[in-house]
């Protein structure tokens, strides 16, 4: 026997759990109805399918807490509790559940529900690039390097890789900082990228995503206790992926905020305000920059770099640069400045001493493979002695996965000119940059035609982050249900159209203003709808609360 | 200017660094020969290539922290200062300067290293199953579903793959949990292997390897202060991926020793011993189990089983299995029995109310496809609080890799017979396991013909940990260095014969007694070769230590 506690909305109630009376445990469970009348339970007894049981209660609403249990949410890891990660949050639970209910036949104001919370390229419609795809299958079934369907440089690349594989294999593991061949790619391809400053493949570590590699190098540079624990400086809004690595790892998370009157610039300023305000209560050793923006979408000018870099150099900040939208610059006049570069030609005061670790991804740009966790992060100014300790920590963990170190090695070494897969490279992804040059263009023209929407140009990465004004009313009512007045906003929208984006909540605003996040990734046709018919919920939404 | 503080064998010293006056600042360092004689070093001036001075400091054995970094190893964190992880230590490292030195053609008493310090089956020769691979290739590259090359019951896999992912393409994000056709997969692969017992696919979540899996659960299991710290029971000799797990995490690592004279036996009264003792010092909470072990290669008894779970159970500790190698058994009469079914087998009064996690990987069995990095944990009895944290934990890092979900849905769902792959699948998989069965008996049989190596049966997993006699004089010889004497006796083989494998430290053994790991997995005849040159070389060491 054992006891079972059940947090109900006007209290707590405990209830005796008698194991291995029931023999028909489910349909008696039904007859006490596992529904909102649970809360009036005096007790109940149970048999094999506690399991069952908990589920059901689970799912109206009920929270319990088995006293019997090693494991649960009162003695779990309280730094794992405090994490959130809005991107994948109850909003996207909610459009699964519709998804589900939809091929159950159950009626809705839509026929399908977008999925436009996250940068998932591929899942929106749009296709893999061709040559990346042939060698790493030529990899994987080494055999296919017989077929004359595939291209010569394709199997060229395949060949290089797979010497390059423990007996030849990708099931092999490769070392743990990634295979040596790939890094050395990797640092070709961020030389040409930099105009020839000089990048060593002992400065690249391969990783399982640009997320795995964020989270390692904090989690080397968080340490002390109560006010000489390690701030991290995090623009607002942010990618949440910093603010969950900074609860998990208990680092002080330190706000700057982006300047959204100007079109969500970086200002060293308001950089100076957060550190000064900090150092009263931690030690800010770490600065993220993300360029282009999640999820705003800016792009820095190479003035700004500068500035920030200057900035960390006077405050002894080790800078992290989040540069997985290298690729997606979309308005005219801006241009993507790598850190690193800017960092070498500022001189020896600078590129001799800052420490800067960049951060790369397959997942976006014009490859939007994220399902392979392929990326890297280039080390500069690193302590060779942290070096040694980063080797050792990356290598716990074995290695990161190899058709992702494949694809991201192709990535770095695509078609040169003359080569016969060239051509229609080339033209694929032009035609991916192309076509979300449009829709960013697009998403900002048709949300500024609504009143109570004002979205600043998408200059680059994959999301809009337009404000929304919510009527007081709308504010309240959100109050009331205990949810935050845009979490509210999209969860209303999500039910009413089967649109699923995030509110701007999850990733951070001033006190006081709304958003959401919005991908440009739809197909154009698909995301013009989308568009109208969010300015169609905006509108009657307003209505509604007025 | 800068200081650059230089930590030498018999103190510290200081040195100016000047930025920029250095002209050609690769010749003057040449000149001052930055070999041990730096340590002589009155100061010298640094110009743009103070990383390449850095670098060559460190290669000559010169440890240096340069005052300005914001990153140092006294300013990191010092839990993953603590991190150990002998199967790619020192050693490893040494074996691949080593392979270079011979690729540069310098002298050596062999002409190969071969690295048997891990279980990277295709990095010794084992070739990929076929019919795995044609599913990946299928999935990477759809246009092979047109390909008559490719057998039906690959295409048929692959559909269904690929229907289940985002936009039909392996390079969508899947669910954080994993694509739900795999868990469903999977779930089934685990009834058939438990003869019925039911397994639900909400209960699995999919993995980067199994590692990911185990850290991430023990990441929840974590928590306290001082004496009411997490205290996790590991075996030893233990796999060392949990202790460097441990030290990460900051939780207490509680020893329990295998028994070696009983073939590394689990006793139930050395767990309790071992949880007696650790009450007085911190919260036991979990117990890590190994089965078939690593680096020891037991099987479980299902009596010992039995007895582990009753003792969880009375003890209130979670239970985490660690059963990668539950296809790797090779002793007659031993049998693979997972926890689960154990535990389902004991009556409701075990399986309603133990926590239990067992995990699987793509990297072991007959696989060996270590670079997939596919694995998966199944959870019993987990809060469904916890659940719901534990899927917001794993949602941070977005989605394990595809490509291994991939590969780890071929597995839970391989040829059936009457398909067209059966024979072949049947043919290649035996073909591995029986190999390895012959190895395993191989190992044995040579290291018990030589004096002063004692190697227990291999009944499953893919290591011998033979216990070695180190003569006296060889023990204080590596006091002098500072090296354990295992590790000494490693580090020689390694030099004198080429050969790669782990000292039994790394991996924690009695007191006093030393051993050390070595993998079963190179082709027969070069096991052969391997365990004839590792008996000459103990015979040597003896005789030269006498």
């Amino acid at each position: 026997m054992s006891l079972l506690l059940l947090r109900v909305a006007d209290g707590v109630a405990c209830f005796k759990v008698t194991i291995g009376i029931l023999q028909r445990p489910t349909s008696r469970i039904r007859a006490y109805s596992l529904s909102p009348c649970c809360r009036h339970f005096s007790g109940f007894s149970v048999g094999h399918r506690s399991s069952f049981i908990q589920r059901k209660m689970s799912e109206n609403g009920v929270l319990f807490q088995s006293r019997g249990k090693v494991l649960t949410v009162d003695t779990m890891n309280p730094a794992v509790k405090k994490v959130e990660y809005a991107v994948r949050g109850p909003i996207v639970i909610r459009a699964v559940e519709l998804e589900k209910e939809l091929k159950q036949g159950v009626k809705k104001p839509f026929t399908e529900v977008i999925k436009a919370n996250i940068g998932d390229a591929h899942a929106l419609g749009q296709r893999p690039i061709t040559f990346l795809r042939q060698v790493i299958a030529l990899c994987t079934y080494p055999d296919l390097l017989n077929d004359n369907k595939f291209p010569e440089d394709a199997k060229e690349r395949a060949r290089r890789i797979l010497q390059a594989c423990g007996g030849g294999s990708i099931g092999a593991y490769s070392a743990s900082q990634g295979i040596e061949c790939v890094r050395q790619d990797v640092a070709q391809y961020i030389e040409r990228r930099d105009g020839g400053i000089p990048s060593d493949p002992n400065n690249i570590y391969l990783s399982t995503g640009a997320s795995d590699a964020i989270v390692t190098l904090l989690k080397l540079l968080v340490s002390g206790e109560g006010r000489s624990r390690t701030g991290v400086l995090i623009p607002i809004p942010q990618y949440p992926l910093y603010s969950a690595a900074l609860s998990e790892l208990g680092a002080v998370q330190v706000n700057y905020y982006l300047d959204e009157e100007n079109c969500w610039a970086l200002d060293v300023q308001e950089l100076r305000r957060a550190v000064t305000a900090a150092r009263q209560h931690c030690q800010p050793k770490v600065l993220c920059i993300i360029n282009p923006g999640n999820p705003t979408g800016q792009v820095q000018s190479r003035k700004c770099i500068e500035d920030v870099i200057r900035f960390a150099a006077e405050e002894k900040l080790f800078l992290m640069a989040d540069e997985v939208y290298q690729d997606n610059i979309y308005a005219q006049g801006c241009q993507f400045h790598s850190f690193k570069k800017v960092l070498y030609e500022m001189g020896p005061e600078y590129c001799d001493t800052v420490e800067l670790a960049s951060f790369h991804s397959t997942s976006k740009c014009y490859m939007g493979e994220c399902g392979f966790r392929g990326g890297y992060m280039e080390v500069i100014n690193l302590d060779p002695q942290v070096k040694l300790q980063l080797t050792k920590l990356v290598s716990v963990r074995l290695c990161p996965p190899v058709p992702g170190q494949v694809l991201l090695d192709v990535i770095a070494n695509p078609p040169r000119e003359g080569e016969p897969s060239y051509e229609q490279f080339i033209k694929e992804k032009t035609a991916v940059l192309n076509n979300l040059a449009e829709k960013a263009r697009l998403t900002e023209e048709i949300f500024n035609t609504v009143p109570g929407i004002k979205c600043n140009p998408v200059q680059g990465a994959m999301y809009s982050f337009p404000r929304i004004e919510i009527p007081d009313k709308a504010v309240k009512e959100a109050q009331a249900k205990g949810q935050s007045p845009d979490m509210f906003y999209c969860m209303k929208l999500l039910e009413e159209m089967g649109i699923c984006i995030v509110p701007g909540s999850g990733f951070g605003q001033r006190e006081g203003t709304h958003h959401f996040r919005m991908t440009i990734l739809p197909p154009t046709e698909k995301l013009r709808i989308l568009l109208n018919k969010l300015k169609e919920f905006h509108e009657r939404f307003t209505r509604e609360y007025s």
